[in-house]
């Protein structure tokens, strides 16, 4: 066989599970969405056979032969097969060093745990979900030993989700972080009267939000008829495959802002999924490039753009139009500061940009633990509440408001925190360029305009696939490495002004 | 290995069969309710992939090993691990014969196929759906050859829906039927005037009808913590997996008839695939017995329960309630007689018990002559009309009320018409042994009381699984083999009663 003819054979192949992965998606979204309550010992049963039988195929020793083969002849590739030809070889690397047994095994404790965590969430009991996600750090433990990231098993949790970040480099970051947020912080938490929210602290019907939400869903460019959006009780973006891509939303009477925020985020990786250009479709390029890459998107639209003045001009009219008895004489301005009122507050999803990294600290610090062994499962609830009172100065009451807000865990999802953060920092770079680059980005915003900001970022990130590293990624867009300092100067400058204090002084 | 493990490795893969049929099933679900237009092509992908991966791994050698060696040693199992066997090694070899592209050929030209008459038929359009009709046709005629029915295709079809069905016998069957139902048709229509629908043919809003719906449905005990119920063009019922059944309904504003039975001929069939036992579940028995039987019991629930006067002795308050403006003065006796309208009509799904079979003579004589190659697809439409206006004395003005109304031919589904005939009459038979066995049956269905008819149905139908052929279920259920007298007794009774003619002397 010529090794064209080996390519075109590993391409056909790698669809093929990219259709297994679509399928398994699609089955996550109705678990979260539509099925009915009795079918989840079967759904189960689905997802793990489709995880097994995925990694057998993936596994299959003629696929290493075929990739063998293509990389002993690099001259017959171009540079686009060369990279897919890349991702290829180090997906297939990694999943041949995991037993199917482990696959499976993950798959699951995964249905099991999600279905264990709703119903501890609901009931706010730790001991419940307890055994689920003791099992789950055990499990994510031997696939780091399997994985050959036994001394340093966090950085090989990382590896699924970021490839290349470590715990050290996350740690430095963090510390520095940490040590330039907290005077921020303190400085504006002694200005909180300056910000009043009470005219998004009302009672707003699900149909007027749901509306609203739509709305501005759709000024992002989101293409509903390549996607969807329903109820869930943990919002998320499922990218099922080109053409194909779902959003999900919460509601909260009282407060505009949770339901809001989440949907635009969604929509943020939404837009992401949907740029994916369809000629990559169903390849080992045609996914995104990182988590924390994805996050820079849903992050950049839900705080950069969607809690900016500008879009509050542009769609304060249309909040009115949406609540016409409620928001009545409300205006941009007094929208805008609402929606950065910065608190030290219990949920994650509903933190303002300034505390929302702490948030992520609290849970980086514990989930490595976890998985080092030097946090017992059972002495969560403590340490969180302690982590809270020293990085946030607030104690939840119940751990449905703590250590069992989030759904990430009971997905097997330990390492994927982090990302937020890094997707908060890319987010701020990516903003930066983007308003040297596109004149009038601001004043466009205010006009409503949203379409410009998104044609950049496909340009700039979504049309790439995985192409490139994240790192890679970045420097190509704005010319510079990742670095913390554009997002810490978008925060000085934002809640300086909104809290009238000079920040400059801060980190 | 000893017969005993290679039963036990058999099972096994049966499951993980099963798994992957489950998991089409909710892609196909998704794909007819939820999905976005423009997932249609991944979409198909998935669907192709899954059938090739189902089809491999079925006829692996390994199972035909095993088969073999558990055929070899009967005496190692019990009745019922025998009949487990025996469904499971016909499974086998008729799948054995089918190659993988074939298999995959079909699932990409059926994706293709509906997505093609869902527009067809919007726009009444026969030419854009006729080559997808010409493809389908074609495979199927492939399939029944490699089946070994090429002298007799039309038997191979059946053979998928029907096991042991042929089409010489429903000819039959179909040439008696016409005959006996010709003069009560006649006989009836002569006396049109004696039925007023007015009452069911006002405007009724899709919140009611959906209310009045899911009343009754709850009434006949389907679980909605094991099913959901959605909207979708065409109504069908999916047995995804024990414990997650669902039904899709339709909406029709002008008459209260069609969405509501619709509704309840789906749970009709919710009621058998959740009466599956979960011992039952993910091995060869777990299925229901045929198509027919499956009939049986929507046709059952639809027909001679929901178009009795007792039911609506029960119900008409309900209805009343859902409906107080429309309905108010409304006897139960008038909804009774508007449900039983008997009509010369265009559409199958909206048609009376009486000259409902003569729509299935039309498709059976239709698309056996198509699989025989002595009908084109081109000439379709004019032969559907001929036929109608012999058989139903009515010629659609379009195709999309004649040729391109129902969605089965767009499923490949050739051979399948003949099974709702089928279940009429089983449905008949089975309702006539359950009133001698179950003491003031209509008495009760009168006060509402529908769970004890449901019990019975578990019993002598659902709990069975496939461990019986249709034919041997029925006699075992009734006492006698399957026979269309049951259903003419019916017939007669109910309609003379209702028009007040005499019709004992016909059939």
């Amino acid at each position: 066989m010529s090794s064209r003819a080996a390519w075109t054979d590993l391409l056909r192949r790698y669809a093929e599970l990219r259709d297994l992965s679509s399928t398994a998606a699609l089955l996550q979204w109705d678990q979260e969405t539509m099925m009915p309550r009795r079918g989840a010992a079967a759904r189960a049963q689905q997802l793990v056979t489709l995880a097994g039988l995925r990694h057998e195929r993936f596994t299959d020793p003629r696929i290493g032969d075929l990739v063998l083969q293509c990389e002993a002849t690099p001259g017959e590739f171009d540079d686009e097969e060369r990279a897919q030809l890349r991702e290829f070889a180090s997906d297939w690397r990694r999943a041949t060093k995991l037993p199917r047994e482990l696959v499976e095994a993950f798959a699951a404790a995964e249905s099991a745990a999600l279905e264990a965590w709703r119903d501890a969430r609901a009931k706010s009991d730790w001991q419940a979900f307890a055994p689920h996600l003791e099992r789950l750090v055990g499990l994510s433990r031997r696939k780091c030993a399997v994985l050959g990231f036994g001394d340093r098993p966090y950085d090989g949790l990382l590896d699924d989700y970021e490839r290349g970040a470590t715990e050290a480099a996350l740690e430095r970051l963090f510390t520095d972080l940490k040590a330039r947020l907290a005077p921020m912080v303190a400085a504006i938490i002694e200005r909180r009267d300056r910000v009043d929210a009470s005219c998004v602290k009302q009672r707003f019907d699900e149909r007027g939000q749901e509306a609203f939400a739509a709305r501005i869903v759709q000024a992002m460019g989101f293409d509903l008829d390549a996607g969807r959006i329903d109820r869930s009780s943990h919002p998320f973006c499922s990218g099922i495959a080109h053409g194909d891509v779902r959003l999900t939303r919460r509601f909260v009477e009282g407060d505009l802002r949770p339901a809001l925020f989440g949907v635009i985020h969604e929509a943020g990786h939404g837009l992401y999924e949907q740029g994916l250009p369809e000629r990559l479709a169903r390849t080992p390029l045609g996914e995104a490039c990182s988590l924390g890459v994805h996050e820079s998107q849903s992050r950049l639209w839900e705080n950069i753009v969607a809690r900016s003045l500008p879009f509050w001009q542009a769609f304060t009219p249309v909040a009115a139009e949406c609540f016409p008895t409620q928001l009545r004489g409300v205006s941009p301005e007094q929208l805008w500061r609402a929606v950065n009122q910065v608190e030290r507050s219990l949920i994650r999803v509903e933190a303002d940009e300034l505390t929302y990294n702490l948030h992520i600290i609290v849970r980086f610090e514990l989930e490595r633990a976890l998985v080092k062994g030097t946090l017992a499962v059972a002495d969560v609830p403590a340490e969180w509440n302690e982590a809270m009172r020293q990085l946030l100065g607030v104690v939840p009451e119940r751990d449905a408001d703590g250590c069992l807000q989030d759904i990430h865990w009971s997905m097997g999802g330990l390492g994927y925190f982090p990302t937020y953060t890094l997707g908060n920092l890319y987010a701020a770079q990516l903003w930066e360029t983007a308003g040297r680059e596109l004149s009038g980005l601001e004043a466009g915003i205010a006009r409503g305009e949203l379409l410009p900001l998104r044609e950049w970022l496909r340009a700039k990130v979504h049309v790439h696939g995985r192409r490139h590293t994240a790192g890679e990624l970045i420097e190509r867009a704005t010319g510079a490495p990742p670095s913390a300092e554009p997002f810490l100067r978008l925060l000085k400058s934002k809640f300086g002004a909104i809290y009238g204090v000079d920040l400059t002084h801060c980190g």
